[in-house]
């Protein structure tokens, strides 16, 4: 990329190394930088520095944060009883945009895969055993619906189960507005298998 | 987004100020950012900077470089006397990548456009014209076949005819490998225009 200066062609190559930015994006985004005020540039660099640099574990729940406890875990208001297993602070966002669940969570940072040699002592497990100690009504397994989530809400419904909390595990189903025929034959079946009465 | 730290929340906003860059994509990337090593954060946020700070225009034609002359219009095996116009400097690179055009460029960095109130003094076509008074044999038009891009064509053929130097515009027609089903009537039309003895 000589056609284009040092300075534009090296700022191109570190953002294409970016998730989900190619060549095109990348080449997009450093012309939009470049032609910015150089005020909003240098605020988007030290956001992003300041970002990295503070952000940090909830000492309870293990979301992302810039404080010793998150936003969720501070809340005296949320159901501390109840506590929502995802696998990313991304899940969590998912559930908190319903607006609807009232309890706090729990970020594992990943799901249990034999395949990929993730094993059960590589999420933040033993430190959801920890807060099980406290008074939990249920633990609610929102893991994904992948070969890894489940496995992994598997292994943790089995280690929980001895201690007596309430275990449950989100539903698996044909998303709503979902229109039957493209939808896969396990994701049906799952959806016939979890069948309610109206 | 009070479920997320501040600072995350901070840097989503902003990354989703960028073109092409939703909120989705914008949580990707801050999450990416703040699971990166601190010192590739900081190079990415100093390359920004640097860029934005050191880019400028090429003296000679007008595309963004950190140099005094691009490294295009330093190049002396390029013929100087070929001047292909484009609108942007992504338009020459996508040239460039050809390998096959040998002569220099010039960037309007825009088109002229009356819908959008943007005048042939909103471009850098006066400096075009002064490039002209130099040695030249033949001005490319190659902006884009829009109808700003048209537009722009015409008034800078018009505007070069009287001074004897040869001008030119790119072709339209069908792309190479396009199917003709999928090619709207307008291009359909101009490719039939453009017709050339086989």
């Amino acid at each position: 990329m000589d056609y284009y200066s040092n300075q534009i062609s090296k700022l191109i190559e570190e953002l294409s190394c970016l998730p989900g930015i190619g060549t095109k994006s990348a080449s997009r985004l450093a012309f939009h930088l470049i032609h910015m005020p150089v005020e909003e540039v240098k605020r988007l660099a030290d956001t992003m520095v300041e970002a990295r640099e503070n952000v940090r574990y909830c000492s309870e729940c293990y979301t992302l944060t810039d404080q010793e406890l998150c936003p969720i875990c501070r809340n005296e208001a949320r159901d501390h009883k109840t506590i929502m297993v995802v696998e990313t602070t991304r899940d969590l966002a998912a559930y908190e945009k319903t607006g609807k669940y009232e309890g706090v969570y729990h970020v594992l940072h990943g799901a249990i895969s034999p395949m990929l040699g993730i094993g059960p002592e590589d999420v933040k497990l033993k430190e959801l055993m920890e807060r099980l100690r406290k008074d939990v009504d249920e633990v609610i397994i929102a893991t994904n619906s992948s070969l890894e989530g489940e496995t992994t809400a598997m292994y943790i419904s089995k280690l929980i189960k001895p201690t007596g909390i309430k275990v449950s595990r989100i539903a698996s189903g044909v998303p709503v507005g979902g229109d039957l025929e493209y939808i896969d034959e396990v994701t049906l079946l799952r959806a016939l298998e979890g069948r309610t009465e109206i």
